[in-house]
Parts: C-alpha cells; structure tokens; sequence
C-alpha cells in the first residue's frame, strides 16, 4: 500500500494547493458594494480625460485589473467575468484606480486601445445628447 | 345646493389641475434602471475633464436637473431629492447630460462650484488611490 499523501489534503501533499487568490483586504474594507456585490467603475482615457464608459465590478473582478494590468469586468447581462479587448481587440491598459469617498465607486484610469464602445464609437456616451 | 364642480374632478372644475410634470417620455424609454429605478449618474467638470462624483437619479431627479439647471440626485440612504449645493452652497450647475449605449449611465458636464465632494476636496476620487 503506498505512503502517499492524499491527493486533496492540502496540508500534506508535497505539493500544497495555495490559497486562491483575493483582492487585498485593506482595498476590500474600503468597499460598499450594490446587494450583488459590485461597484461601479467609471472609465477614463489618462490623457484626454474623456470618460469611455461605465462598467461593472465585483472584488474578483478588481483584483484580477490590478494584478493583470488590463481591465476586466463582471458582465451583469452574462453573468461573467470580461476582460475588455479579449474578443474585440479593445483592450484597456490600466493606469490606475482611485476609490471615491464612499467606496461604492471607482475611477479607473486607462489608455484604450480602438473604440471603447461595442458600437464602433469612442465612448459609450456618444450614443444620445440630451436636449434642453 | 351649489353647483360648483367637485373640487377633485380635474376634468370640471374652472382650473383643471394640471398633470404632474414627467420626464420627456422620448428620453425616459432610453433608461434602463436598477431594480430600484436608478440609474449612475457620472458627474465630470465640463472645462478640466475631472471626474467629480457618482450620484443616482431617478427619472424625478433627471427631470428636475434639466429643468431647473441644477443638479439633482436621489439620495439611496436618505431616501430623498437631493439637489447639490442646497445645504453647501457647492453648486453643480448643468451644462450637458449624455446616456450611454445601454441607457444605464448618464455623463452630467457641470461647472462645479467649490469642492463636490463633502469632505472638502474637489472630487470625490482624491480619497485613496490604489497602488499596485
């Protein structure tokens, strides 16, 4: 009969399983999340400060921006993680991220590759102008 | 007995009671609300591009701030109108709303008087940048 380790005790194996990877907690505390669990991430080019769009994140979602360097977002339609450009080409290289006095909103500062909007436009605010 | 029209039947009466005022029907079918009839309202300094603040409105609150020139929110934890700088005298007056593609989030362009954010600085992103 062999001495192995069991294969899913993670404390025993040669190899121990890691922990799975979380947004750091210091950022976490800071957050104030809508009931399922996101916030908001308002989404700016660095340079122009024009704002692309307004997207959706919950803390897998920033940590995986922060630690990939590209920004990625819970899709709320889908129910799925969705790292901008990934189908597109639009990639969005991340700048930075400031959290706003509240916590329930982001600021992600980005340099956007092509159109930030699925409709071939810049900003997703190009769409309707309203009016007085 | 008098004749006088029922004091509640605006259909009779010398001075029909006007409707309540609505949103511009065109403009309220574009929305696309939470569960709580909300929608993110990005607010960005119309000469310098900074992002300001995130505040909600309800079709009342966008309603007020293009009537009336400023800008209004609903408050989610005080379950009210909330029209900036009433209390502060920090005024955001309105120059421009867009919608976006997906109708969820409105770009609000003001000229933000003073600071917008409660704590005394200019926008509410100053509070803490996330290092990676």
């Amino acid at each position: 009969m062999s001495s192995a380790p069991a294969a899913h005790d993670p404390g025993v194996g040669p190899h121990p399983v890691a922990d799975p990877p979380i947004l750091d907690p210091q950022l976490a505390a800071l957050l104030k999340r809508t009931p399922d669990g996101l916030v908001c991430a308002v989404v700016q080019q660095f340079d122009s400060r024009e704002v692309l769009m307004v997207g959706w994140m919950d803390d897998e979602a920033l940590r995986r921006t922060l630690e990939g360097g590209r920004v990625t977002y819970w899709s709320r339609s889908r129910r799925e993680y969705w790292r901008k450009g990934d189908t597109s080409g639009h990639v969005q290289w991340l700048k930075g991220v400031r959290v706003d006095c509240d916590g329930d909103a982001l600021l992600v500062s980005v340099d956007q590759v092509g159109p930030a909007c699925h409709t071939g436009t810049r900003s997703c605010f190009e769409a309707f102008e309203v009016t007085r």
